[in-house]
């Protein structure tokens, strides 16, 4: 950020009065310019023991598979977030239930809610953001070929769940990635 | 939002391209400005059966009580920032526990995450955002001086989950308030 939205004048670097962090502030203007944490929503969509992924056509992770997930908007709740993910993304209509993990990802400024959700009908189809939309038993996830830890994480916690015949709540933190090491 | 913060320029209101919703886009620099919800962290500070309320030394709200909660910075976990927020309007040391409830106030673009905490120590005074600092028991809790609504949900569910011998996690969406009916 280097201009203030509102005014077009230059903004600082400072800590606002009465302020413990500093922020882009406007000396023109005075504005304040916050910059939060974003949510990401999406959904873990159960259909006859197996679960919707969407093979990705954008980047990030072009090709590699992901569940239905995406940005928080404005004006929605979090679940219908996750639904509207689901229909953008894998044509898909699914029922919301319960929240299923809760992923703190603290060094890229994200929190990830995943809820388990039910298809509606069994209709669904690649998205524009989808190259294909495939449901999957447990035994075929390609775990190699996941775009995100968070979506690894969510479905290893689904899994053990489900064998344990109990769905619980799963919070958890995802710090950077862990960097190859040369010889 | 009037200018972009990269360059300046004036920005356009329009649906960029591959996109589904109206965004600020810059014309110049072609930079999309998205705004997203933003996450409200807090925390239900037990101590000897009583919770840690703050009295507001600032607006909105100025007068009114509240759980110790405000906006999720960049950089920290959600149970981080409930812990932080704590200590700067309570002065009050906590261990977070398990997330209590995620309330969605999607009228205001707002996810308020409240988890349940113990007090560390014993020791609390009023932050620079507080006028008072109280621990007080149910039968104490000022209902009609609670500075916002999705306190007064919380408390609710924790008073009668703690009746009930068992904690849970409430997921609940608020609406609008109701506007007073003129005669
Ligand atoms: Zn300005
Ligand atoms: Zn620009």
């Amino acid at each position: 950020m280097k201009f203030c939205s509102h005014c077009a004048h230059p903004v600082d670097w400072r800590v606002p009065a009465g302020d413990t962090l500093p922020r882009h502030v406007c000396a023109n203007c005075d504005t304040v310019h916050y910059v939060n944490p974003k949510l990401v929503v999406g959904a873990i969509v159960e259909y006859n023991e197996r679960v919707l992924l969407c093979r990705r056509a954008i980047e990030p992770r072009l090709g590699f598979w992901t569940l239905p997930a995406g940005f928080m908007e404005n004006g929605e709740s979090t679940a219908e977030g996750a639904a509207r993910e689901t229909l953008e993304e894998a044509c898909a209509h699914i029922e919301v239930s319960e929240l299923f993990t809760l992923i703190d990802v603290p060094h890229i400024n994200q929190v990830h809610l995943i809820f388990r959700a039910r298809l509606i009908g069994s209709e669904y189809a690649a998205g524009d953001e989808s190259l294909e939309v495939a449901l999957v038993a447990e035994h075929e996830i390609p775990w190699d070929e996941l775009a995100f830890r968070t979506n690894s994480l969510a479905l290893r916690h689904y899994f053990d769940d489900r064998r344990a015949g109990r769905f619980g709540f799963h919070r958890c933190t995802l710090g950077p990635a862990p960097q190859p090491v040369d010889g």
